[in-house]
């Protein structure tokens, strides 16, 4: 009942994020096909964060069918996770449309880490919960892909003040690793049932 | 329970996309009627994409329907359906402001097709898990509607370049072909249960 | 199941058309307490549409809890009406903005009718589905209140062109009517269980 | 049946107001990091609105857990809710572009006490539909932060003639009050199940 409901409000504001993230590439005035070229940075990074944004739909998904438990601090903890997730909209548009300038793409990078974060503040809080035992402590157990990806992101915001392009190939490089969904879960559900 | 949270979140986006379009019907500063005049072809294109998203909803809501076990390449293939029908807004506006100019109509078509391609991808790979012998399988079986949408995609596309309104004819053929909800699924469901 | 989806969708829409209206409360720059004075009508009108989508998706949450069995046909008469109930921001901030100017309350109250038709529609759909001798058709059976709005509406977007003043009254009227949810289905409802 | 719907339908619409708040941390043009400057209190009033929109959605979600009957009157008094939330969006855009102006923040203050109020309304309904030896009418029984907010708001309305920035430091000090989700509630019901 009550994962219902959380599971319901996130898909919720997941599908809200993903979806007004479009409304910044505007519709430009000429229709002329050169008219679009100043979209294409645009385009790159709206791509870039519905995959991301996908990403984080997809894991929580399998992550919260696993969990049969949840209290205040779990809200709270997927609130703060939605919070983060709430400014990929404005950092991916802020980065597209000023082509990719060091600013915008350092905070790109650490909205992408925040998220990170706040996602892995969630599990540790449901494993708590579950017990060390629990098959979700088992399944979320050697958690490298997320410490490579916290040394991907301080790698990709440093660089940014080198060149910003080498942050987003960096960036790019997270996406790819986690592009993967959590087949560590799946496994374990699809042991137990058809899913 | 995997497949309700698919279900939710793509009625989410979809929900969205659909409500969005209205937002480029952008609101006259003048109360006069002829402050509408130049809203027409926006108009236009809203109804016709709010029936393209209509039909997508529908056949998407029969298609899942028919599906018993769904794993991440399933939620993949979904969100990139998601991705392409996200973009039925932006070329939807650019099209109805610059009043069925070439280039829109060519993007509106592209955007079109690739909707109906990342579909198909989504029913090829849903058949594949069934099996060859399930219902759904044997539901999308002889499926001559998408070849020939694919096929008016192309020549609405290369008629933009002659007059993009006979592009605009030839994708209203298409929504006129679909607007009948997959009857085949519909027969097959209601052979077994009363939806 | 597919009556499930057919109420999330609706629920998702309508829960997005009542939401993006306050978008076109535009927020002032000034930091005055004058700067809220042209915002009134909206807010009048936002409040007035408010309602109105509120008593349609109340008396939509009403009719769909009495049926068994949808299909394609009324998922269609469905997002008809989601169609008409999509165009009530725009004719919604286009009365506020233009302080109840002749034009937009016109449209205004076109577009309320057609909600009205499209509702009338749906239920006749579902009545025929349902059966002369079911519950639905027996407690949707007298509608006088539907009747009487269309004569209302009528009257109001008559009125429009003497004084839109008197139109928005009439409007105000036919929300009052309707505003109390249909208690003819809930009597039945309470009759048969708890809801 | 009917209560899934209005916690669906709440669902939405607290999903849609707390996303879209988001869009008034409007894309600065510039890439420079002084661009973001003017953005911050913006930013601050995004996060104090979410934290609020959060507490709501926390405890509406648990006190529609306890309920079992719903009617007419629930949905009005739920919408009427969801009304005062929906001009949250335009009280923290006025509050944050202004930089905690007088009038944007005493009517930052009224959308809050109404907010309030309207749950009051909500709960107070819901008890009295529930018995007053429900373990609803005895989980929110001694409602002491619901009048101590009351007062502070009203104390944050007044000080704003004075300074504004009191009465934002006040709503700060309700919004700590009950972020705390209500664990009144929440031990009533693990004391019935795991939730």
């Amino acid at each position: 009942m009550k994962k219902g409901r959380l599971e319901a409000f996130s898909d919720g504001v997941i599908a809200i994020i993903i979806t007004i993230m479009v409304l910044e590439l505007k519709v430009p005035h000429s229709a002329d096909l050169h008219a679009l070229q100043p979209l294409l940075p645009t385009l790159f990074c709206y791509v870039l964060s519905f995959i991301y944004v996908g990403i984080y739909w997809n894991n929580h998904h399998h992550m919260i069918y696993m969990v049969d438990r949840i209290d205040g601090r779990v809200l709270w903890a997927n609130l703060h996770l939605l919070f983060w997730l709430s400014l990929v909209p404005f950092v991916t548009a802020w980065t597209g449309e000023n082509h990719f300038a060091q600013w915008p793409v350092i905070f790109y990078g650490i909205v992408l880490a925040m998220n990170g974060a706040s996602y892995g503040l969630l599990a540790r809080l449901l494993i708590k919960r579950s017990g060390k035992d629990s098959a979700l402590a088992d399944a979320l157990g050697r958690d490298w892909k997320s410490w490579l990806s916290v040394l991907i992101y301080v790698a990709g915001i440093a660089s940014a003040f080198y060149n910003p392009l080498i942050s987003m190939g960096l960036y790019v490089i997270v996406a790819m690793i986690w592009f993967v969904p959590d087949t560590r879960v799946e496994r374990k559900v699809l042991g137990k049932e058809s899913c």
